[in-house]
């Protein structure tokens, strides 16, 4: 008993000393990315220099050069271009939608959804069909030939996290179109996942059924799409909708990688990533600029204290996350060609908020030994360790070969008044909340590389 | 043995139960803010309709009777005002400092400290003299003389709490001046209190120690201090200053209270509040429109949930907590005089954003009661208890009275972007956030309120 006490008191100290250590170097790794961070000043090029840089447009090349030379500038041993097919959608000019009414005429703020096609130069005119979901939808299915539907589901507000809100509405962008399709519509409106004060619209990605007619399809703001939701109460709104979408063919792009070579286990991998492309009506500064200059800031602080990792650790900014996922598929294709080890992955692309917690996409003994690194990560505010949820694009590679993964869960209450739409500009990313994010990045991997899972 | 098991079986289950009616009950109120919450509309009012509102304003009288007003709308059984006279500073004209050195001449983006003493109309010129610190001041005493002294001491970035850097470097806004005026000064500069990217001045109270000299003093903003510190390092700069505050006479301003009676303990008050006056620069969104809106939504969701509290709890809009703790200090004064007994009170002077916790102001036995409520606070962000941090307005009855006080901590990383400078607007508060914050605010009241500490 007593034998056993004393071991226990010696593991209990030797934990605290190792614990110690680990906080000490924590800190130092946000001293050196508040006192002389890079992620904000990079953020910057990505955003205003090159905007909007979706899949197959001039800015992805643009943004693929910068990635690469930014890598290299903040230590990579290696940087290298992964190339995959990405798909190369075009909004193609401005979209229109103005709503014919008895009291006039009002242009409504839409934004086609990607991927969508457009409706020609002539447009649609057509009477507007609202429905506040699916199921109103399928009661109202005899009316639909002919009309534009509008979707008007509402956002929910009371989620305190606003994932849930989207991971509810995402049907009816997603699918809507192709299921109003289905009953004849001929063109869809639907209200913006937002839970915004303004009324900017925010697209993304649709998906068509090939079974049905590929019919123009727009985000509303939602402040329009409230003026809609009254006047359709009261009385018949014809609605004119121009959009211009279309598909060029496949173009190669690229996930840019740079590396940090391991000195124990150099062919053991450890990945942490977002990515590049971003929707095109603005900058993609939180979704996901913010995550790419994250991943880079983590590899600059990391040379910049002279931490090299027992294993190798790969820094990748994905291709065409947005509209195609071809990137991250492509970063786990290979993995499994080449029969890479990987043992661990991280994503940032939640936006660039103060950071809450990880999610995380391993078994139960990983998240309980996860867990006890709590007091290390509390203090840079992300001590909410929480089972589930790593991201997109290391998501195909992590499923493949069957390792633990997380993500980086910064406070959602702002993330869906930007996502995909024209806010999501660097003005709206505090500096020091973006690397607050670092931070715990960095601390996460620091203590999986040395620690392992 | 069996039968103290089963009793703490049996107290556990009720606690359980207990937890879950509070969980439940937390959800409400959670629900009732987000779904119809009007605090954020009440900032519109209170920051575009009335803006910046220092003590002896005429804003102030309007803020006071849109208070009143605003707080009946709510629902309060009672509303009345507490007389308490302010002081009447006031800006008198445009700040203006332009340095003149061999390259020509440069306007700096500057604003005088509230309660600094203006220049008179032709300014005053001198040459700059830069230090680092007030070591630095006294190492240079002997050169202060006729110089305009210009603080460029740094906010530290590295402190994740943002706090924490405000308290380190706020002492050379307070007594920097009377500390240069000791030597000679005939003016002060100070860097503003704030790591932002921006040039944005940040003002705030000084304190004049009257043993000297009362010289003209302003904040900098950060790109123009640095600047300003690259030049004096290479060679000499003057600085003509122009500044016009100046003190009126002391007015009556006023503390705007609400109450809703207590069922059980109607003698007994909860006070919840933040402060009504704010900077004039701005709309004092953050500093403390969102404390006063908060409050006042703690007050709607009882009333729209049927929540009778057990003890009378008042809202209370202070005044004056920016130069003079006036109205903070007569609440104190008038509880003790009408021997008042409080049990508890809460305050929001930290910026609307996402909440993160409480500091308690209380002994370790409530702190480990507050604790084991931790459960039903993390849901809404708030689960981060810490001792110690209640609020400046609340601090004179909390300890006068000696009763437990709290003040609610939201995140701190942007509150020093906007603190006491002209961003600080309603565009910069995220509706949702102020939101939450309002939330865990209730959420602990009705715990206070139901369970006593």
């Amino acid at each position: 008993m007593k034998k056993t006490g004393l071991l226990f008191l010696l593991l209990a100290s030797l934990t605290a000393v190792a614990q110690n250590e680990d906080a000490a170097f924590i800190k130092r790794i946000s001293d050196e990315v508040f006192n002389n961070g890079k992620a904000y000043d990079n953020l910057r090029e990505l955003t205003k220099n090159i905007g909007g840089r979706l899949a197959g447009s001039p800015q992805m090349y643009k943004a693929e050069a910068w990635g690469q030379a930014t890598l290299k500038k903040s230590g990579a041993d290696k940087v290298w271009l992964q190339e995959c097919m990405v798909p190369h959608w075009v909004r193609g000019g401005k979209d229109v939608a103005v709503a014919n009414y008895k009291g006039g005429k009002k242009p409504l703020d839409v934004l086609a959804l990607g991927n969508s096609m457009g409706s020609g130069p002539k447009g649609v005119q057509a009477e507007v069909l609202k429905v506040n979901s699916f199921d109103d939808l399928e009661a109202k299915k005899d009316q639909v030939k002919g009309k534009i539907v509008f979707y008007n589901y509402k956002f929910i507000n009371s989620n305190v996290n606003t994932f849930e809100s989207y991971g509810d509405a995402g049907k009816y962008r997603g699918a809507g179109p192709s299921r109003a399709a289905k009953y004849g519509a001929v063109g869809v409106v639907v209200r913006s996942m937002s839970h915004s004060v303004d009324n900017n619209p925010h697209t993304g990605a649709t998906r068509y059924d090939t079974a049905y007619a590929k019919i123009p399809a727009v985000a509303v703001g939602l402040r329009d799409a409230d003026w809609l939701n009254d006047l359709t109460d009261k009385e018949t709104v014809k609605l004119n909708m121009v959009t211009n979408g279309k598909f060029f063919p496949d173009t190669p792009g690229h996930n840019v990688i740079g590396e940090l070579t391991g000195s124990e286990f150099p062919d053991q991998y450890i990945t942490i990533g977002g990515h590049l492309d971003s929707w095109d009506p603005a900058e993609g500064a939180h979704d996901d600029g913010a995550g790419i200059v994250q991943t880079i800031e983590i590899l600059r602080a990391f040379k910049a204290l002279g931490y090299t990792p027992k294993h190798t650790i790969r820094f990748v900014l994905f291709a065409n996350e947005e509209n195609g996922l071809r990137g991250g598929t492509k970063y786990g294709e290979e993995a499994v060609a080449k029969k890479e080890k990987h043992v661990f992955a991280l994503e940032s692309d939640a936006g660039g908020f103060t950071p809450r917690g990880f999610g995380l996409e391993m078994n139960d003994e990983q998240i309980a030994k996860v867990k006890k690194w709590q007091p290390l990560l509390e203090p840079y505010g992300a001590g909410r360790l929480e089972k589930g949820g790593d991201g997109a694009d290391i998501g195909p590679v992590a499923d493949a070969l069957k390792f633990p993964s997380a993500g980086l869960n910064p406070d959602s209450q702002r993330y869906f008044d930007y996502h995909h739409a024209r806010n999501d500009v660097l003005e709206n990313v505090n500096k020091r909340e973006l690397e607050l994010g670092a931070v715990a990045m960095a601390a996460l991997v620091y203590l999986v590389d040395k620690y392992g899972l």
